[in-house]
């Protein structure tokens, strides 16, 4: 029964805040950094890894499409080499920073549009796996449930963990609902409480239209930038605690 | 009589080409590997970290302000952390592209103005310093002979090499000749080997009005960027041989 | 006894936030409009000035160095025609908005590091209002009262009008004290309101220590990415029309 | 038998160069000039425009996606508000060189994906010419023959001319066969004319496997930063001639 709760953090830019990363992170397990390509800078990204580290919260890299503007999520065609390098480059500036902080990375969870798209297409997916692999096969890498990213993953060597998202819908073939639809985005925490129970009570994900897609689940997201990300994120926790899951850092949970 | 060759490498960025790196690394013993700041891209960096590799050329990064109009050549004013937490970020960069492809990196050498302002500066010179400690404290300092950026090295407790500059004429106080002076560049071959082998006879800095500042000099630097970057370094290198020098890297240098 | 209040609007950039503009719209005179370079996006910018637009605010272009991390506030040297070869860029862009929106641009004020150092820097303060007078004679440049900036524009034949803020203390030279010293940004309205008074019964800068420089005052500035900028900007215009002064555009200002 | 030969210069960068622009300009009658999103930056903008009205040489904008590191020719997705945004934002900014040298902008060509994709996608084709109708009606979308960008120009109410490129291959359906496959660059100059001559006497697009796809012809395309560019558009100018074909700008052909 043991089960993982994440958020993506570091999302701050320059002078501009997103999400309440302190307010976070004493409710999470892992804890995704943005690594400067969507979102974050190097004074961002140092001062996250060190307060995830004062928090006990595992800590890995959220590698995006090079799209500020665009916080990563506009669709990119890149050539599959150049994919494997903008992950490399990513997850090493990342790394240099916990080891300058004494710590190290634990998994890798690919962002936004290049999440979305590796999801759905295996050289894509594969791509960013062997990149995970030629930096450190000891990675973890935290992929969608029921997506080509984790059968990348596990076909690469990699260690996989399946998450769900709390506040996103799902479509009947396992894929995330577009933000741009109605509904695909789920804003009251007691609705994502809902949403993530009835995929643990089913064993997989439920899609919008109640589709049961089984997979195993290792980690809950709860996206950090959300204005309900911490009351979220909270009332989870404690909810999972009261059904009998044990909460624990995605390095326990692979290695279980 | 050991001595080494270096050259900044990996300056092109997407469609731009820069420089003949393929033609200079036979003939260098270390490469400044730009990180993405200044030039470079991750699609460039791993190439020329495997070409390096393959050459058996010693790597190191060459991290920048974030300039790449300017070339990393603009005086930028930062806040000390975000100096530190710049350069962890693009060695943390290029280092995972050194573990992707089975390499690992052998020092540090600033580029541009971060340089120039830190050969002048202490407060900045002990930032750069502590940012290459921070991530891995057996990195060898490649500074310019007799700048503060050297002595902020040693006091951080960093390995330090000292470079000269083959291509580029000295004010009375040990700094650079600023490029937009007349001369500040020298453009033709020979005169840089002269302007090498007066500086290894009087061994230490000799100025463009015939100053000398006495330093050890363990490296020759021959920027990739120069029109006759290549023609220069030949024959460089094959006067240093002449004169009985044993051309190595900069691991054996400061080992010895 | 006309007077102008202005702010500095358009500074969100892609998905973060920055300033509440449209409840500073209603109490505004003149908004300068953040042109991409340390803030604003092509988006962010037309939505900006379609709302000034609507809410009959005069606009202007608020150019910078490039720096959206920095938010345009560092340090940055750049040869003069790069200068004035980027608030030209800047200008056009914003123009451009302006055009497609069925309006036209009244002003242009230099935002942080490129303002501040303008302002000590005549030839820096050249460049700027050559590029100006080069795009167009007409435009108004809004510069800090008693600075090298104003001198350069009036010597180019610009229009200039002259602005104290309201919430930044100075020094004895007419700066601004710099942001990192302590009590050199104003928090609260009313110490903004008592301020800007103090000035304006002076008939010039007051500064942090009791000191006079006189100098017209066409213009008061709140600017928009403080915390309490909607609250000084209410009461401040309120307070104005209480002392009898009539609130009114640059245009009419700098026609009078 | 008016025909207008154009080339894409300013695709310099920083310390970068791309082209030969000094060579190209005698030699052809229509600049479409890179905004600084794929190429070019605000001093390579104004000094290119500053040569071609020393040249003589009509100008235009030749707007991109944001995306300096691939040359602007990885497909992305925006929303349609989102590309109306960044055509308008580059075209100003040009607009403003123009201004600042005494010229005018006469066409504005899309660049890259941006164009590729807008041939095939009637929304994102009316984006981008509601974008130049809004700046200012008057302005020639320079578009290729049969697309839907073309299309677009038209419903728009733009004036449209009609371009064929000299040195790339054409699908059956009238679309540029992809760089990616073998042939689709076309690279020896004399091949480059005998494929233009081939389009002029069939009256239409000639695809590489020898279909024909009616459409007038107002002007040829020699990119700018091909190798041979120089040479094709000297020898293509002479062919051209020796035909009996008037060479003109775009303001000519579209008026008459």
């Amino acid at each position: 029964m043991m089960i993982n709760l994440n958020a993506d953090l570091g999302e701050s830019f320059g002078p501009w805040q997103m999400g309440d990363d302190e307010a976070l992170l004493p409710l999470i397990d892992s804890a995704s950094i943005a690594c400067g390509f969507h979102a974050g800078d190097p004074g961002v990204m140092r001062d996250t890894l060190r307060q995830a580290l004062a928090a006990g919260v595992e800590t890995g890299a959220h590698p995006a499409y090079p799209d500020l503007q665009g916080f990563g999520r506009r669709t990119m065609r890149f050539e599959l080499h150049e994919v494997e390098a903008l992950v490399i480059y990513q997850l090493g500036a990342l790394s240099a920073f916990a080891a300058a902080e004494g710590g190290t990375l634990t998994h890798v969870k690919p962002h936004g549009a290049l999440s979305n798209q590796a999801c759905a297409d295996i050289a894509l997916a594969t791509a960013v796996a062997r990149a995970i692999r030629a930096v450190d096969p000891a990675l973890i890498l935290l992929a969608p449930a029921t997506s080509l990213l984790a059968d990348a993953g596990r076909d690469e060597g990699l260690p996989v963990a399946l998450e769900v998202f709390a506040d996103r819908r799902y479509l009947g073939n396992g894929r995330l609902q577009p933000r741009s639809e109605h509904g695909a985005v789920i804003h009251d925490p007691e609705d994502c409480i809902r949403h993530v129970e009835s995929m643990l009570d089913a064993g997989g994900l439920v899609s919008h239209d109640g589709q049961r897609i089984p997979s195993p689940i290792h980690s809950v997201c709860v996206h950090g930038d959300g204005a309900s990300a911490v009351a979220t994120a909270a009332q989870l926790r404690r909810r999972l605690i009261d059904r009998g899951h044990r909460l624990v850092g995605l390095r326990a949970l692979v290695e279980s």
